[in-house]
C-alpha cells in the first residue's frame, strides 16, 4: 500500500504514450479521483465509473485525438458518455487531460459548479448533456453522419455506453442505423460491468449476447477484458483500422474495480465508497499525472456545400395550400441558400413534403426510416460541429422522441422539429395519426420555439426563421390544404401575430393559430352579419406568444376573448393566452375552444364540429360572449 | 375472371378448416374486400392489408382460438395488428369471422363508425388500439405475462407486425423482453412486404436479418413464403409445439400482393387501388365465406392470487418520510389487498420504492430493466384482461414513453404511472433526472387523472384510489423526505384539495401541491409574522382540479392566488388553475411561481431557492401581492 505523498512523487518527467505502466497509472489516477470527486461531493457513481477507467485511459493516451482549445474544431474526435452516470470518470478525464484543475474538480456537484451530476455543455468540452439513458449512442450515429457525410472528414466519435442502457431500444436504432448508414468512423466502448442500479442485467457478463446483436446490425466487434489496457490498446487499434461499419469493442469489467469493499458487489451503485481513504489507498494514492490528448489531423478541411440566396417559394393569394407543403419547399430553398442547412424524416417525407429537400439536396437529406427516437438524436449530434439540422414526422410521433427532446434542451441543442398531420382535422386516420397533445409537449420543454402557420407563405417565412434560433424549435403543420390569405412578401416574426381580422370596434377577439384560424374567419364572416364585429388574431408563435397585440385585444373587446385550437383543452394555445394575463391587473375572460373528446375518423369537417372548433360552435361561443357584456372593470380601490 | 355473382355461389355449404382451398378462397376473400372497403372510403391500406391476407386467412381457420361473444374471456387467444394500418384487413377479418356485417363493413373510416381508420377497442374485438407503428408487439408482451405469469392459461398472443415498424426500437424492447421471460406463448408474424410507406425498408426481402435479430434475443424463428398457405400452417403448427421461448414467422410477402397493377410497386402505401374493380375481378370476385374461430379451450380456470383487507400504512404526523416511499408501502398493501394488482418498474425500483412490492408479492412484479416503453405497453397489454398494473420510473423518464401512454389513452386502458423524483428538488443529480414537463405531459393525455401529493399518507391513499380509476391516472412523488402534515386517516380523493392554513380572512391564498406545500407553510408562517394572512391550499389533484375550493378562495381573498410548482412554468399547476377560472365571470390574479430557468446540481434547498419556488420566493411574491390590493370587481354593466 503507497501513502498520497509515495504516489505523488511517481509522477514522471516525461509522458511515454506507449508505455503500458502509464496505462495502468492513469486508469488508477482516474479510479481514485472518481472515488475522491463523489466522495467530496457525497453522491454521484463512483463504481460506475471505476469499471471503465482502463478503457478511457488507454483512449486518452493513444487514440482521442481532440485540440481542447478549439473545442469546436470539426477536426476533433468526439467523446460522448452514453452512460451519463459515469461523469466522476469524464470529469477525472478533463482532469488528467489538463483541462480542469483539483480545485475545481472538487467542486463536482456543488450549485454553481460546471461540473454537474450528469454531464452538461456548460463545460466546453461536453457537447451533449446526457444522464437519460440511451441517448449517447444515438447521438454517436448523429456526430458521425456529420463527420463522414458533412464535414467529411477522419474524425472518429468514441461512445461510452453501459451495458444496462442496452435495454433501451434507441440503442438498437442506432446500432441498426449506423450498420446500414456504414459508419466506420463510430466506436461504441461497451462497458459490461454486469451491474445495473437493482441488480444483475439481462444478459450479466454474456458478452457474446451483446457482440451478436451488434454484428446482426452489421458492427465490427472485439471483445475485451475491460482491464487489460494492452487487449484494450489492439482493440482501439484495430476499431481505427478500414472497416465497412462501425465497430463496438465489448469490455467484461467489474463494476468498482480496484477496491475489493465495493468490487463486483451488488448495492454501491450510484452511491460514494464506504470508506475512501481507504479505498484511495487500495488503488495506490493519489495520482496527478497529465496526459493532454492527441493533436487532431487537421490537414483537410471540412466540406462546405454552396451557399446562395434565399428564394422562398411564392403562393398565391386566394390559393390553396397544405402548410406542410410550405414546410417542404421552403426547406428545400432554405438548402439552397444555405449549405449547412440539414434534413432528416422518419420515413413519411411524402406526407411532411420533406421530400422535396431530398429531391432537391440528396447529399444533406438523411432518411431516419420509422425510428423517431433515432431522427431526432442524430439531429443533435448533427448540430454540434453548426450544421443546421431539421427533423420532420407526423406531429403525434414527436412524443415518440419526448425524452430526447427533453435532453436536447439541456444540451443547449439547436435542432428544428416539423410535426405534420396536426389535430382532428387530418380526418379518416383517426386518433393514433392525431397530434393532439403536441403544443402542450413542446411548450413545457425549456427555451423552445413553437410555430404554428395557417397559410403557406407564412410557414414558408417561419421555416426561413427557424434556420437562425437556437434551442428547439417546432413547426406544427396541418395535412388539408388551407387557403392562402397572406401575400408571399409579408412578414413575420417569432413572437410576433397578424391581426387578420379586425373593425376598429370589436366586441370579441378570436385568437387562434393554424387551421382554425379559417374556421374564425367564417365565424367573423356570420357574426358581422348579425351585427357582432369580432377581432381575429392569427397567433402562429405560440410560444413566445405576442403579449403586446393580446393585451391590446382584452382592452379593446372588454376582455372578451376566444381561443381556439385543434388540440386538446390542457397547455396549448388557450393555456399561453391566459398565462399572458395571469398576473396582470386586467384579465380578460377567455372562452377556450379545444378538442374535449376523442375523435374518431370522419371528414376533416365533420371532425372540426364534433370538436367544437369549427366555425359554427366558435360563432355560437362568440354569440355568448357577446350578450355577456363586457369583462373587464377597474381595480376596486384596496 | 370471375362475375361477383358467381363468386357468391361458390359459398360452400359446409367449412372444411383443413382444405387449403378453403384458405386460398378465405384471403382472396380478405383481400377483395380490403379493397372493397378502402374504395368505398376513399383513403386506407389495402397493399398493406394485401400481403398479410394468407397469413391472416391460415390464422382464422386452423389456429386462432377465440369466443367472440365472450371478448373479454383469459381462454381467448389475443390478436394484435401491430400494423394497424392494415386495419381493411383485420376488419375483412372480423367480417369473415360472422363479426360484423356487410353493411357496418362499409362504413370503414365513416364518421360515427366503429371501423376507424385504425382500430380502436369502440370495437369489442380489438383490445388495444394501433396506429403508431411498433406498439404492438411490445403490449403483445404484456398479454403474454398476464396469460403466463398471472392468469396462467395456455392462452396465445397473436401479433401481426410490419417490416417497416421493425425500425422502432420499441420492437427490440419487446424481442428482448420476450425472449428473456421465454414468452413460448407469444406468436409474431412479420410480414416482410419489402416495401415502406416512401420505399424499400433498410432490409428489404433480407429476411435473415429479422430471423437473425429475433434468435440473438432467444427467439424460435421460421421462415416462410407468406403466400404459401400449407407453408403458413406449417409454420403455425410448429410455433404452437412447446418451446423455450417466443416465436417469430418471419413471411416474405408482396405488398399489394393478386392485383398486378399495384404488387410490389411502390408509390401505393395508403392509397385505395386505381381500379377496385378490376382488382376485386383479378382475384376471383367477391366472396361471403364465414368461418367462425376456433373455440378456446376453457379446461382449466385462470389463476388468481389471494385477496384480502387493506391496511395502507401510516405515518405518523409530525415525521418525515419521502412521498416515493409511501407508493411503495401503499403498493405493497394495495397488492395484498387486491389480487388483481400487478406492478413493473424500469430498474430503478430502490428509487421508485416499487421494491416494496417486490420483496411482498414477486410473482406479481415484473422487472422491466431500463426499456420505459416496453415498461408501460407491457401494463397496457396487462390490463386488458382485468388486472390492475402500476408501474413505476423517475418522473422525467416517462417522457421515453409519451408515444405509449398517448396511445394507451386511445385503447380506454387502465394504467397506472408512478413518477418519482419529480423537479428540481432532487438535487445533485442535476436537470437530467428532474421531471419538469412531466404535468404538463400528463394533463395534456385525454380522460387522464393527475395527483401529487406531499406527504406520506396522503400518497398512500391516493395510491389506493388509483386502483379503482379508470383510464391513464399518474402520480408524481418526491425524492426527499417531507414532513407529515395529514393523519393517517384523513380521507382524500379525486378532485379534491385540502385547505391546509387559513385564518378565515385571508388576503392571499397559496396554491401548490408536493413539495412545495411546505415551502408555502413555512411562507405563511414567516408572512403571519408580517400581519399578512395567507391561504393554502394543497391542491393534491391536479387534474381533475377542485374548482369549488379554488373559486371559494379566490372569492375570499379578492381574488389573489399565487401558484408554486416544481416544474416548468408551462403546463402544469398553474395552468390547471386557470383554466379553472378562464370563462368565469370573476377572475382572480394569479401569480404563477414555477422553474424559469434551465437548473443544474446543487443541494435541494439552493436549487428550489435558485428556481423562486422556496419559502422566501413565496414570502415575496405574497407581499408583493398583498400590497397590490384586492383584485376581484363586479362585473361592469353592459
Amino acid at each position: 500500500m503507497t501513502t498520497t505523498s509515495e504516489a505523488r512523487a511517481r509522477r514522471p518527467a516525461t509522458i511515454d504514450r506507449n508505455d503500458p505502466a502509464l496505462w495502468h497509472e492513469l486508469a488508477q489516477q482516474l479510479r481514485v479521483d472518481s472515488v475522491r470527486c463523489s466522495s467530496a461531493a457525497g453522491s454521484g457513481h463512483p463504481t460506475s465509473s471505476m469499471s471503465a477507467a482502463d478503457l478511457m485511459a488507454v483512449l486518452i493516451a493513444r487514440h482521442f485525438r481532440y485540440d481542447p482549445a478549439r473545442p469546436r474544431d470539426p477536426h476533433n474526435d468526439h467523446l460522448v458518455f452514453s452512460k451519463g452516470h459515469a461523469s466522476p470518470l469524464l470529469y477525472s478525464m478533463f482532469k488528467a487531460m489538463g483541462l480542469i484543475d483539483d480545485t475545481e474538480f472538487l467542486t463536482y456537484r456543488q450549485f454553481g459548479s460546471r461540473l454537474q451530476g450528469h454531464p452538461v455543455p456548460l463545460l466546453p468540452w461536453v457537447e451533449v448533456a446526457t444522464g437519460s439513458l440511451g441517448q449517447g449512442l444515438p447521438i454517436g450515429v448523429g456526430m458521425a453522419i456529420a463527420a463522414k457525410r458533412l464535414d467529411r472528414l477522419p474524425t472518429r466519435v468514441w461512445v461510452l455506453c453501459g451495458d444496462s442502457e442496452m435495454a433501451e431500444g434507441s440503442m438498437d436504432e442506432a446500432l441498426e442505423h449506423a450498420g446500414h448508414l456504414g459508419l466506420e468512423n463510430l466506436i461504441a466502448i461497451l462497458d459490461v460491468n454486469r451491474l445495473g442500479q437493482t441488480g444483475e442485467t439481462m444478459h450479466g457478463w454474456d458478452l457474446d449476447a451483446y457482440r451478436d446483436r451488434a454484428e446482426v446490425f452489421g458492427w465490427r466487434t472485439i471483445e475485451v477484458d475491460g482491464h487489460d489496457a494492452e487487449a484494450i490498446d489492439a482493440a482501439y487499434t484495430e476499431a481505427s483500422t478500414p472497416s465497412e461499419g462501425p465497430t463496438i469493442v465489448v469490455a467484461r469489467t467489474i463494476k468498482g474495480y480496484g477496491v475489493s469493499e465495493v468490487a463486483d458487489k451488488n448495492g454501491w451503485h450510484g452511491k460514494p465508497l464506504p470508506h475512501p481513504e481507504q479505498a484511495i489507498a487500495e488503488l495506490g494514492g493519489e495520482r496527478h499525472l497529465v496526459v493532454p490528448p492527441l493533436a487532431p489531423d487537421t490537414a483537410r478541411e471540412a466540406w462546405r456545400f454552396p451557399s446562395g440566396s434565399l428564394e422562398l417559394p411564392r403562393y398565391e393569394v386566394g390559393s390553396e395550400a397544405p402548410t406542410r407543403q410550405a414546410y417542404g419547399d421552403a426547406l428545400a430553398a432554405l438548402g439552397s441558400a444555405n449549405g449547412m442547412v440539414v434534413a432528416l424524416d422518419g420515413e413519411v417525407s411524402n406526407s411532411t413534403y420533406a421530400e422535396i429537400f431530398r429531391e432537391a439536396h440528396p447529399e444533406r437529406y438523411f432518411e431516419m426510416y420509422i425510428a423517431e427516437q433515432q431522427m431526432v438524436t442524430a439531429a443533435v449530434g448533427i448540430q454540434v460541429r453548426g450544421w443546421i439540422p431539421f427533423a420532420s414526422t407526423f406531429a403525434a410521433f414527436l412524443t415518440r422522441a419526448y425524452d430526447f427532446v427533453r435532453m436536447a434542451a439541456i444540451s443547449r441543442a439547436g435542432i428544428r422539429l416539423s410535426g405534420s398531420h396536426a389535430g382532428v382535422s387530418i380526418g379518416e386516420d383517426g386518433p393514433s395519426q392525431m397530434a393532439l397533445e403536441d403544443l402542450a409537449m413542446m411548450r413545457a420543454v425549456h427555451g423552445s420555439t413553437v410555430l404554428y402557420p395557417c397559410d403557406a407563405n407564412q410557414a414558408a417565412q417561419l421555416v426561413a426563421l427557424m434556420a437562425d434560433l437556437p434551442g428547439i424549435s417546432y413547426i406544427r403543420t396541418t395535412r388539408a390544404k388551407t387557403p392562402v390569405i397572406y401575400g408571399p412578401d409579408e412578414r413575420f416574426e417569432v413572437g410576433g401575430s397578424k391581426v387578420v381580422r379586425s373593425s376598429g370596434d370589436d366586441a370579441i377577439a378570436i385568437v387562434t393559430a393554424g387551421i382554425t384560424v379559417h374556421e374564425a374567419l367564417k365565424a367573423a364572416d356570420t357574426l358581422a352579419g348579425e351585427g357582432i364585429k369580432v377581432r381575429v388574431i392569427d397567433a402562429y408563435s405560440v410560444k413566445p406568444i405576442d403579449t403586446a397585440t393580446l393585451k391590446a385585444a382584452a382592452a379593446a373587446t372588454g376582455g372578451r376573448l376566444i381561443t381556439v385550437e385543434d388540440h386538446w383543452p390542457e397547455g396549448g394555445l388557450g393555456a399561453a393566452v391566459l398565462d399572458v394575463f395571469a398576473d396582470e391587473e386586467v384579465r380578460p375572460r377567455v372562452v377556450k375552444l379545444a378538442v374535449p373528446d376523442m375523435p374518431g375518423s370522419g371528414k376533416p369537417a365533420e371532425l372540426l364540429a364534433a370538436a367544437g372548433i369549427d366555425a359554427k360552435a366558435i360563432a355560437a361561443a362568440a354569440r355568448r360572449l357577446a350578450a355577456a357584456g363586457p369583462q373587464l372593470a377597474a381595480k376596486p380601490a384596496s
